[in-house]
């Protein structure tokens, strides 16, 4: 009975591990989750007595596919501190980011379309765009960003419609483009006939280094934003957007119309008083300075306690780090030690389209204070030690 | 650049209409709104608050694809009390039914599908359902239900795999399927490999008559249940559900997965803590009371102020009246004339996905109070007068 996209979409792989993760005792760097001990409840409380209070019958209808614009207008005002010029009109409120993935498949998608990801690239996109029949064309990672060489291969060998990166601390690598290669990325795209998305969940999250450009400005037109206030005020909330050129605007609409006629206004409502009434930039300092102890810690101890054929890389921001284990050492062999010694952690394989990352893993830095980021980096390293006397 | 898909969508010609009708003292029979006079704004902020302030930390994170358990369970006991059996394993929280409709096509429409619809049929199901290309085989509504000889000779000439109805208070008819019809429908059905979607948004919403049987019971392990929160508590919240059977639930969870992630977990949490605290049957019996007045104040307007040769239905629950106008007469001229005359209403035209429904609307009448239906009524006869002049 079931639709043709249908056989492509596995259960999620990361969706068992955590199931694993569950077990009591055990310190799990494996989910991509924020920090809770700084979610804003109380604020989040009081935003929300004044709207159901203050304006309860016109928060609880029905409301605009679109979204409510004021937090449109404060989407593209923050934007505008970046030096990204965006009209509150291009910006659409999505349910989480993840939504906004859906729904640029939905409009961009055919069956067999080539559209190239980041190797390893983020499992939300794969699984959203999946069930538009892609051929995805995968090109690789490196320490600056995606690999130019391999690109240019890629976009010649086949008219590539779609582009999907995560340019700031990608998930899974926590790698960042350079500006160098965010501008040689531009010129190799120069005048192509595609759509690259820029999906920015962590862009606010730097905690290292400096702050570099959009490709919105770099590729004018052709560039879709994906953010989202999963990471910077709460996940619950389910509020992320899209920002996309004019000429798609319409057709987006209609197809978010079609998916679940709004988002949760009440919740856009909630939060947009949030923002009215708390400094969320002092908030994101907190976050900051949390994330980077904690990524920190984590990056010293894989330093110290590892031996030096691991190799992992130093995120500027974000919530993850990425771990390369020698090539013949398998994450899922390590894993399941490392579960038995109470630590878990996300293997790199479901990261891979085309197979490979065997090696591989993702630790999360973010929903660990320090004290179990200590417990569970000499776990792991117990748990790695254990494996590599096997071999 | 765009996917085949989308050259099916069309801007919401609906939403086109509800632009008119927000200039000021127009009285709007247009909308498909409930009436926020009943929106328990009060008991949501109690409920923002004891949910934000007492468990913050894990009402605001990432949650679980499938809903809040207890929520789901809620959801399940109050089937039960209808005599349908349901376990709360299966029901998928979705962001309003609208949603499920969406995450239905997605799971079970192939391009050229034959799907069956009714005649006038439910806009947002006609717009979800076309992203995925289905071949629509509408099926006229009579007074009792769906046209089963009409049924029958579609579902013999082509292998139907998917059939939509909104067996109680259809939108736009207001029509309700008699017990009979339904047994005879499933008669029909019998062991033919198709899936029933059985939509209820307004189930609850009965304020004469008696409660109907579901096909839940009739077509077993065929049926996919469709519900809402919209119009029981508040549509803002964007909180329906899927039931489905068992052996559609892994790939359908999957779908919502990679559409979302999850549906708004803090407003699952706090509509589950308005609903421990609060009595939604006597919040409902005064709903049905208001509507019950609202509706016949509006069908003993149209029997008093309108020609015989206006018909019109006698809605048992829900949010709307339809209207059939000589068949010369075009539903779109009385719009402009009534427009004019400061009133406005939905043309019958976009229901019918093969044409058709030119002499006939539909008049909601769940979010205007007695007065405005007085008013407003009396316009439309006046306008009607005018265009029936023209003849």
């Amino acid at each position: 009975m079931l639709a043709q996209r249908m056989q492509h979409l596995q259960k999620s792989f990361i969706r068992e591990i955590l199931k694993v993760t569950e077990k009591p005792d055990i310190i799990s760097f494996a989910g991509g989750l924020p920090n809770p001990a700084y979610f804003p409840a109380a604020q989040l409380a009081d935003a929300a007595q004044k709207v159901l209070l203050g304006d309860g019958q016109a928060a609880l209808q029905y409301s605009t596919t679109e979204g409510h614009p004021p937090l449109r207008r404060y989407i593209a005002n923050r934007y505008h501190r970046f030096g990204i010029e965006v009209s509150p009109d291009q910006i659409l409120i999505t349910n989480g980011s993840q939504q906004g993935l859906d729904l640029i498949g939905k409009l961009l998608i055919n069956p067999g379309d080539p559209v190239v990801i980041e190797r390893p690239g983020y499992l939300g996109a794969i699984q959203s765009f999946s069930l538009y029949e892609p051929d995805f064309r995968p090109v690789p990672l490196l320490a600056d960003g995606i690999d130019l060489e391999q690109l240019a291969s890629t976009l010649d060998a086949a008219p590539v419609k779609l582009m999907y990166t995560t340019p700031n601390f990608q998930n899974p690598s926590g790698l960042t483009y350079s500006a160098q290669t965010r501008a040689k990325l531009a010129e190799l795209v120069g005048d192509r006939r595609l759509i690259l998305v820029e999906d920015n969940p962590y862009g606010e999250l730097r905690f290292t280094g400096e702050h570099q450009p959009s490709f919105w400005n770099l590729l004018p037109d052709r560039v879709i934003l994906l953010g989202s206030f999963s990471k910077v005020v709460a996940p619950a909330l389910r509020l992320g957007w899209l920002v996309v050129p004019p000429a798609l605007l319409d057709k987006l609409i209609a197809a978010k119309q079609a998916a679940d006629l709004h988002s949760n206004y009440l919740t856009q409502r909630i939060l947009y008083q949030f923002l009215q009434d708390n400094d969320l930039d002092a908030h994101l300092q907190t976050i900051r300075a949390a994330y980077k102890r904690q990524a920190e810690l984590m990056v010293s101890m894989l330093e110290e306690l590892f031996p030096p054929e691991v190799k992992f890389t130093r995120p500027e921001g974000g919530m993850f780090v990425w771990v390369t284990l020698p090539e013949e050492v398998s994450a899922l062999a390590l894993l399941e030690e490392a579960t038995r010694q109470n630590v878990a952690f996300v293997p790199g394989q479901p990261f891979y389209v085309d197979g490979g990352g065997q090696n591989s893993l993702r630790l999360n830095f973010s929903n660990a204070d320090e004290a179990a980021i200590e417990t569970g980096m000499q776990r792991l390293a117990g748990a790695l030690k254990t494996v590599l006397a096997k071999r």
